[in-house]
């Protein structure tokens, strides 16, 4: 279990930090546990609306890399997972340093993973989300396997 | 009532194009008209997943961008408004060179405006949305009127 | 092909008219084709809210009903179909004698298919949703199949 | 403080079981506190779908009333609400003989408030949801006060 956890978390990980988006916008992955991850944004020009706030699209991006990553922590090696659909609500302006987005999974399935997430500046949420992750065998989706960074 | 929009669509281009985000992602105003708007993305590496599509958090950011900017050519001088929340389906993943956004309002209200949106790569639809846009009087909201780049 | 549909309207239209919730609220479908479905109901006061308003919960009974009729329009005589999701925004208090629910497949899939619905009072636009369905071959899912009404 | 919140928590109760179609589903408002609402519904034909699940309409129902419900548990008798909009996941097809939805307040807002619900069958876990509710002063909407039951 803890071997299966820990090369899944090392699939996710890898797939999250060869992303270029990622890099670019300067997020990291801070946690992951089985069902679970964690992602942080820092404040930088590349993530800020018109006002100095982290645009909606920042949040958006954070919700949709950990909600992926959090189902991704319980797939198995020939199992692969790409977001379907989520729904966020801004609930404040996001001011501050940094957001955290917290994943966790709430019902695992063999197509289909519901994940929710929750943002924060500091100690002020700031959004919450609601996910619906695609679960698929790569060996079925060929399109998506043969571009798969660990392939 | 075309002097009005003119002048609506003119804070709403200045706004999105203040954007440091916009900026750094490199989207683009392509059309405003009263209730529409669309906004459009090139393949480049920060905004891309590690599999080489679009990432599901650009796609967001041009929704994110342009149900808000439609909503947005329907107010006056003296309001502002911001993303509340929204509901995105990714459909296929996101290849090809271009993204296009096109977002219409469906009804405009006072304090709340519900706009849909469209992604497509070339002819094929990648994504749509569902949002709701918070109206407000500016006066009214000087956390964000002293922070906006049109006062 | 025509065969095709008019037997997979003819499974909807059973599936539908089966349901004791909607002949107790007393829905009526109107009209299936392919990868579309409209469903109407009349006022009636098991429909209702306390201020005499058509019931969100109504509404939404009428879109769960009227895309999931939609992406099993599409469907053969294997496969089933279940809402996976879907989100609607009520546009305003829906008043009058009659809604009627046009809901339209956006993008049919091999495991989801996703379909967009407009909830009409006479000429008002009184609510819109878009909807995630959940396709699976019915040998599959004996939970499902066995309970189903065409078995 | 308390006073405040019993006679919210009256007004709520009060609307809630002035409405028609709770009473015809036999939905019962099982408990209120500040920010939270409870709803049950037991197993009855008009709240089935063909297979003899609880109909996702129904679902719809318990979380359209919950999450409107706790939000009004925050209200002052001068305001009213309206929910704008909500997304709900189905987990798996609801069987079992009772649903209890409960509902919370995420961001209590002055125009509006977000609100989670989750849905059980017995201990299992069938429905997740998010939810916006549009809040009001009675004497701006004179549509909706002139038919508030509590008028």
């Amino acid at each position: 279990m803890n071997a299966e956890f820990a090369a899944a978390a090392g699939r996710v990980r890898a797939a999250l930090e060869a992303q270029p988006m990622l890099q670019a916008l300067g997020a990291v992955v801070e946690e992951l546990a089985a069902g679970m991850c964690i992602l942080s944004l820092d404040r930088r020009p590349q993530v800020l609306q018109q006002m100095g706030f982290f645009h909606g699209g920042a949040i958006a991006f954070l919700i949709d890399n950990a909600t992926t990553g959090a189902a991704g922590t319980l797939l198995g090696a020939s199992q692969g997972c790409l977001t379907a659909e989520y729904k966020l609500n801004l609930l404040v302006p996001a001011a501050g340093d940094r957001l955290v987005c917290r994943a966790e999974v709430v019902k695992a399935g063999r197509t289909q993973t519901v994940v929710e997430a929750r943002v924060h500046s500091g100690d002020k949420l700031v959004a919450v989300a609601l996910a619906s992750i695609a679960i698929f065998d790569l060996q079925a989706r060929p399109d998506v396997a043969e571009r798969s960074p660990a392939a």
